[in-house]
């Protein structure tokens, strides 16, 4: 991800007037906030590192954003979408077999953990691991995002029921809950032992344990 | 959990002399230190909201332990003693058949998530998540909590085996080790959604996964 969009020339004093010159900088800072959200979660996330990473002065932070909250949220919605698009990209690939588009999209998430040297986590596992003291509101998009995941899987699942992968009487939706339960463990996992054999022995047992 | 145990007499000025006079008071703090360990995690905890719990000065916290890091590491010993000591109950008692220790287990720690509306989660879990910013080798007690606790589970799976409750062929080791990804996973969800149903349904689709 680049990490430094902002203009050559540094500017000094009030930021700009309009937001709509600086769409890189917005972009750029949310960026960095990923870094440190997927990193670090949100309570121990600062915004002078999120800025520091950036290289914007902080009244240049409240320019785009009202607070640390309002940050979170720009955030989330990024990661939102940027995963969304993911997912898809692998579950609805009509090029491979249902339960091989699942594997793809493992395999993909797996290659961009080891990039990162398992550092960074699922956002969504790390603020859910700490839903406790994070602001009004989050808990219900950490739900409502870990709903749509689980919608767009099922509807995978269904299809490979329909392939006869999966055995008829399969209860897809709740496959497709456990899947996202036991894929936030692994996540997990993986970066405590910066290793991706968690998300291995995750998948491998789960597509074991699936009814065919 | 009894948060004080402090004596009935306040204590002023200088923390007494030796800590045979005191184990109380240092009971109390690890059991106040776990509270918020396991709701909040180990960066969002202050030592001023695990004195004020117990309601010890400041003062007497340092005179038990050195710093916050080390107090941490008393907080994870603690656990770790007590929740084997948990499942040691469930996965060896002998009066069951292997495979119902562990529904008797997962039965345990949901009533124990209950009875704290889901507001308390794993340790391992908690600090697992926020590995990157942890004192260094907190990494490594976890590592060492977690295969511990799948060494356990795994000879209750081998015992299943001999039952001939599992498949002759299925790999214990590996089955252990899902659980437990899976399991923290669950855990998180649980806090999450506030409710038992993601550990249902993860035990649900473990259990019937398991090669028969």
């Amino acid at each position: 991800m680049s990490q430094d969009t902002t203009s050559p020339k540094a500017r000094r004093g009030r930021p700009p007037a309009s937001p709509r010159n600086t769409p890189d900088t917005r972009t750029a800072l949310i960026r960095s906030g990923l870094e440190a959200l997927t990193e670090q979660g949100f309570m121990a996330s600062g915004i002078d590192g999120v800025l520091k990473r950036v290289g914007v002065p902080k009244g240049s932070f409240y320019y785009y954003f009202a607070s640390k909250e309002a940050f979170g949220r720009a955030v989330m919605q990024h990661y939102g979408t940027y995963f969304a698009y993911k997912l898809d990209k692998h579950l609805l690939d009509e090029s491979r077999r249902p339960l091989h588009r699942l594997d793809a999209f493992v395999a993909d998430a797996r290659a961009g953990m080891e990039r990162h040297q398992f550092r960074r986590g699922c956002l969504v596992g790390n603020l859910g691991q700490e839903v406790g003291g994070l602001p009004d509101g989050y808990r219900q998009w950490l739900q409502t995002t870990l709903d749509d995941w689980q919608q767009r899987l099922a509807r995978c699942l269904k299809e490979a029921q329909t392939a006869g992968e999966l055995s008829e009487t399969a209860d897809c939706d709740r496959l497709a809950e456990a899947f996202w339960i036991g894929w936030e463990g692994a996540v997990m996992r993986a970066r405590l032992e910066r290793s991706a054999r968690p998300l291995d022995t995750f998948i491998a047992v789960y597509m074991a344990g699936l009814p065919r």
